[in-house]
């Protein structure tokens, strides 16, 4: 056994019993396998002691744009139209590849440093993205994907080349996976999904998209195709393969179903939604549909953080608003939204977001003597609603801890955020 | 001079120029006496480096019950009936002067740890909780107030005691108000009002009160008195001195005018009526009409922590999303509420809520290493829309340092856990 967690509550999400109190967790390689609340009787090579700490399968940040941490508070506080047209459009294209390298990584350290074990991160330049990442340690669902600004969709589209380097370059490691698809129903055509369903089929690719996340984005498939995204995508051929459709906003029922016939994952992105008033995603709905749920934190440029704990508090927070019955969904919703929804939606939903024997170790410790996590009553509720990023102490991916007594393992933080910024900010500034 | 923060980045609040970079505050006694981009001429006995450090005005708690500590996630994802009259209630009637004594000083050191100078607190066993803001160090505006539960109201209701112990053990205390009022609209009837105006008549006092936190709160006024919170509480005379109203998420326009007419400040608690599905207080109409706004967390059995940081980032992103505008209200406006908005409710406008020479001496610093505040375009928006309590790395309320490396100079925080803890948790359970 290589790592043993001692004495230690353990949120496993196995409903049978998704809380240990005073349990063992032993990690071998890149597995978990060991948990109970017996000690163990083989030794481990390293132990840590789980007094006041609380064990939670790794969150899973399911939709990013993570080199956009280049862009935190650069434009805050403008409509939706001035802020996308007027301030990030003419910030990215001047983005090269080595800000977005250096970006991604300052952003996967802000996701491991607050738990997150997994990234679906939709970006150009992905290949700087998956290269961050698997440096870093954590495991990302990368792409890119066509985007049609009105000049047509050709064979010189950056997303083909990058999703062939993707390919090419990662398809053995096993932090990284590659998914194709469209940004999103409004901003692409038949062209762009015949490309696209061809790539899927080839390499037997899953998808991610943009999906209602606006009133506008529904009303221009309306127009365009006569259909709601969600009914176009699925006639594009784009639900074939698994799919993560990130905000899932504008929603009708017929939607709901149709997600829930191809096995769609909603990842919803509640602060994002809120900042960019874009609206409440009906996750009550989907959730009592049968629909996989998972949550994202969008890009910092309209978030501004990377906190998945705002996300879990937010996501049922605002259901409980949006139905009028605080009873509506719960703290335990959030965190499974937020570890087994997340990991079904990357495909890993045999092999992680629970912390049970067999299953890969994507595992965060939370240290639990701050005040505002006494008295805790329930350790779920405290930790969805009462606990924030800066709680975590400790972060392993694949047996690999990559965080722990909140310092980075292998890298020098205040050295990467020094290069990023002297990259970035001059550009970005322009 | 006491102290000196040196080469730091001041968020001062004036309007004039809200934000100082590499600028140097000197604090002596109790109050700012120095605010420049020179360093002064004058030696500190203390100076602190202001390297990667942010200083901003404390963060006023404008409505809490902050002895509820006793209850966080105790009764979480019931409907607000159930877990009003099956779980709260009950639990609070076991509750002695003793564990809120203790619960509310681990609620204080919460507040004081993740950036709050001043709490606005409405509680039973009143007394006891302006003794453990005055022995912590932090501001406390206090009262109990009258709760007609339909067993009629007289002069033995424990408020009224209370009230005359405030007054008499706290008048001379600088850091301790006390203000009368009832509990809410649905809940006091003309005899409490006649104590509550005899009260203030006396002795000055200001108000406070919850109103219209909910539609039932409305309906249940209309009902008994024909007139809406808002109209009835200025009917019955309790808007004639600085009145903190609690909530207003169920406001009319007349209710508006009436609010601005009287100076009323609205207390909005967002995270709290998002969890009991309450609704969102229409800040950006009480913005517009000129009323005064402050934040607060409420209890955190309805939170469930005492993190003014996330109040002030959820405060200005349900206006967006609640307008359909991602220009309405600004990171500067939800720091304002907190602040200034805070300051002028407690009846401290003249004093505090702004870091400039001759206010009060109510700072904190926040440490901006972190990789989630950086890059850093706009420090008042990563202040609200990237920070949370846990940034906070010193406060000081009147020119005394109560946190500092982010520990607590005159409290053992687990001793205080503990023994809160052995106190409340075995009488909450039952």
């Amino acid at each position: 056994m290589d790592v043993l967690f001692k004495d230690i509550t353990i949120v496993t999400m196995n409903p049978l019993e998704p809380v240990l109190e005073h349990a063992y967790l032993g990690v071998t390689g890149d597995k978990i396998t060991y948990v109970d609340t017996k000690a163990p009787e083989e030794e481990a090579r390293k132990t840590i002691c789980g007094k006041e700490k609380v064990l939670i399968p790794g969150l899973v940040n399911a939709h990013t744009h993570i080199a956009m941490t280049a862009l935190r508070g650069y434009a805050d506080d403008q409509t939706l139209t001035s802020w996308l047209f007027d301030s990030i459009i003419p910030a990215e294209s001047r983005l090269t590849d080595e800000i977005v390298y250096r970006c991604a990584r300052l952003g996967i350290l802000e996701a491991i440093a607050s738990g997150t074990t997994a990234i679906c991160d939709m970006y150009f330049s992905a290949p700087e993205i998956a290269r961050a990442a698997s440096e870093l340690g954590i495991r990302a669902h990368v792409g890119n994907v066509p985007l049609e600004t009105g000049e047509g969709f050709n064979l010189e589209d950056g997303s083909i080349s990058e999703t062939y380097e993707l390919l090419r370059s990662f398809s053995e490691d096993p932090l990284i996976t590659v998914f194709t698809g469209v940004h999103a129903v409004h901003n692409s055509n038949p062209s762009v999904w015949a490309w696209v369903n061809n790539m899927a089929d080839t390499y037997q690719l899953p998808f991610s998209m943009h999906m209602a996340e606006t009133a506008e984005d529904v009303e221009s498939s309306l127009r365009k195709f006569g259909k709601t995204p969600a009914a176009a995508l699925a006639e594009a051929g784009l639900f074939r393969y698994p799919a993560v459709a990130a905000h899932c906003v504008h929603l009708t029922d017929e939607d709901i179903a149709i997600m829930k016939e191809y096995g769609v994952t909603a990842a919803s992105c509640p602060v994002s939604n809120l900042k960019l008033a874009s609206g409440v995603a009906p996750l009550y709905k989907l959730k009592e549909a049968g629909v996989n749920i998972a949550l994202g934190t969008d890009g910092v440029a309209s978030n501004n953080n990377l906190d998945m704990f705002e996300e879990m508090k937010l996501s049922v927070l605002l259901q409980k608003n949006l139905t009028g019955n605080a009873a509506a969904l719960s703290a335990y919703d959030a965190l499974y939204f937020a570890t087994v929804g997340g990991s079904v939606a990357l495909g890993h939903g045999d092999t992680c977001g629970r912390l049970l024997p067999g299953l890969d170790a994507d595992i965060v410790m939370l240290d639990f003597t701050a005040p505002h996590l006494h008295p805790c009553y329930n350790v779920i509720s405290n930790v969805v609603y009462a606990a924030h990023g800066s709680d975590v102490e400790l972060t392993m991916v694949r047996g690999r801890i990559l965080y722990e007594n909140r310092q980075f393992v292998r890298a020098d933080l205040q050295k990467e955020i020094a290069e990023a910024e002297a990259l970035a900010v001059p550009v970005i500034r322009g």
